[in-house]
């Protein structure tokens, strides 16, 4: 089968082109789709997919990523790219700068969507908020680590192996196989 | 004419009726609309005008607000909703304690839709960030001060007089009597 990943990212059409080998051909198209405001990942993606499928008339993928931390309620969640390009990771660190608790995790919602409609897929990584250190990846990477690691000190590889991205589209994957 | 309000916030549609009283009706009817995630609270307000026009066939005013934070580069700004209940006064005063700058606006754009389409007008006002004050309002209310006074030091007619989304609303008043 074929399926169309609906991302501005090349990148990420890559990562599921990799992890979907042998199930599904990864096309990879840019389409603007209108994103809904929630607090949840999963409803985003599922917005966008419903929207992309209804476009495209074929079947699509499309991925939201929200960045939650413990000790802030969960902010700055899923408006995690707004507040990423205001008060950056130095904010983050500044809100943090108090707490005791600095855990925090990444979560992608991987929608799927085809004529029998669309079903979502939730990755999701633990870890804590640390002083930046890293020169890969973007955004929050720097400041989130893993195992003692930053994902800003992971080469992609080592990235895409542990990512939240990546265990949303390994779900898809399983379920491709198995449905 | 009759215009229907859709929100969930009885207040809000008090409000509306004062200012367009003599020019229009105004009806309030909760319907959950899908809000869009923009940085722009028109084109917010804009969607879900058009998507409550197209279920109640009527002429229906929506309205979005945001909180823009000069030196944090307009945060919270569309996410104000979802960042006071995460983060709340506290960490905007947090993020500002080493900024000069405190200055900050609030912003409603108010939508309008009938069968000509959809029109948007916004309300601004100017004031800056300073401690808690007072117990009127809600939100950001006590940590935004206009002319030396919070809005929650003002009576909620102090606060209609010059809120910004009474100046939206001012603004589709004077649009519908002369348009």
């Amino acid at each position: 089968m074929k399926i169309t990943f609906v991302t501005s990212n090349l990148h990420k059409a890559r990562e599921a082109a990799g992890i979907l080998n042998g199930i599904a051909e990864v096309e990879h198209v840019e389409l603007e789709c209108p994103e809904i405001r929630n607090d949840s990942v999963a409803e985003v993606a599922k917005g966008k997919a419903a929207y992309a499928y209804e476009k495209l008339g074929r079947p699509v993928i499309t991925d939201d990523t929200g960045f939650f931390v413990s000790a802030l309620n969960g902010f700055p969640g899923s408006c995690a790219a707004f507040v990423q390009k205001t008060i950056g990771n130095e904010g983050i660190l500044c809100l943090l700068s108090d707490k005791t608790d600095k855990s925090a995790w990444f979560e992608t919602g991987i929608a799927y969507a085809d004529e029998d409609g669309v079903s979502v897929f939730v990755g999701r990584i633990d870890g804590t908020v640390v002083s930046p250190k890293g020169v890969h990846g973007f955004g929050y990477d720097p400041i989130f680590s893993v195992g003692g690691k930053t994902l800003a000190e992971m080469s992609e590889e080592e990235k895409n192996a542990i990512s939240h991205r990546s265990r949303g589209f390994l779900a898809l994957r399983n379920w491709l196989v198995t449905r």
